[in-house]
């Protein structure tokens, strides 16, 4: 039963992060609900276009979140 | 009012077949709800990228929701 | 794989409707997708409190969706 | 804390236009919220491919759209 | 065709502060996309249980939304 | 920038087990895209009424579930 869904902006991560993601977030989830639940554990990835996501109405592109995880104002 | 989003992962469907999972999933809406309300719903597809939808932390391509519809182990 | 949710308004349809959906809806996916994937085809519905879902502004409760469905202006 | 998620059919508006959307509806929540939410104040929008989106049972393209804002019968 | 689905927390705004958001994003969108859009914008407020969520791992509560919003630390 | 939306059926998992999925999802995530990245890392919980999720028609409650999780054919 358990669905959870990852909202990420188009080109933050790699390719190989996103597979990390997803199998973190997999984990983290079968460590509370137990083994037996991991065939019904669906985590998904959406991806949203650079400049379509903004917080206190400045769009983000990846260059944007990229500055923000170095630790530089976003 | 009602709204019904369904969840795919591209390349999955063809175009025919997704057009045909609107028009099926319409007409069982309606069949519950009444005629009346046909105008106010709406039907949606929203399509996910191969390898971004895990099941138990495996990620499916297309290939590999194929092999499941055709009886094979994903 | 396949995911669909259908988001309704509260207090419009009764449970055994609300069961009806379900099932016809879920019959409606796998005549395209195929039997075999019944079993990875999850439906589920979504409601939203009364008043909190509006058309052009005018927020709906479940009366109005139902003087709707009657023919009746909403 | 506020999401906002604007779900639109691509080539319906133009960058511009997205851009002004995500402008208007920020202001209109933090007018509500207060200042000081703005900087928790998150809106996305999320295309949907052209035919992806029906209403009805019957697909929309960006140019039924356009007929319909210039008040032709969709 | 536009869809917006504001996600709140319960209990951080009254019903005529959520009537209020529910208006004037209607309006926010309108004046974007043309008056002859308005019937087939809809708006909807979701909202989340408190607690239920969490800005980088802290859950939030009402209180702490509020506190947030009369600018104090959350 | 990262939204995770964990769908479940209410009254599988106890508050504290939510709390639990909540803390082990946001330190995955931020293990991936790091330190920096958690005060903008939103994890959220949005719960299901039993039966309102179904899968291949089969509506699911709470006890389904558990069992489910004992080992137990749902």
């Amino acid at each position: 039963m358990p669905l959870v869904t990852i909202d990420l902006i188009e080109n933050v991560f790699t390719p190989s992060q996103k597979r990390e993601l997803i199998e973190k977030v997999t984990e983290a989830m079968v460590a509370v609900e137990g083994e037996k639940m991991r065939p019904v554990t669906w985590v998904r990835i959406k991806e949203f276009k650079e400049n379509d996501w903004a917080i206190g109405g400045n769009p983000l592109n990846a260059s944007a979140v990229h500055a923000l995880a170095a630790g530089k104002a976003a």
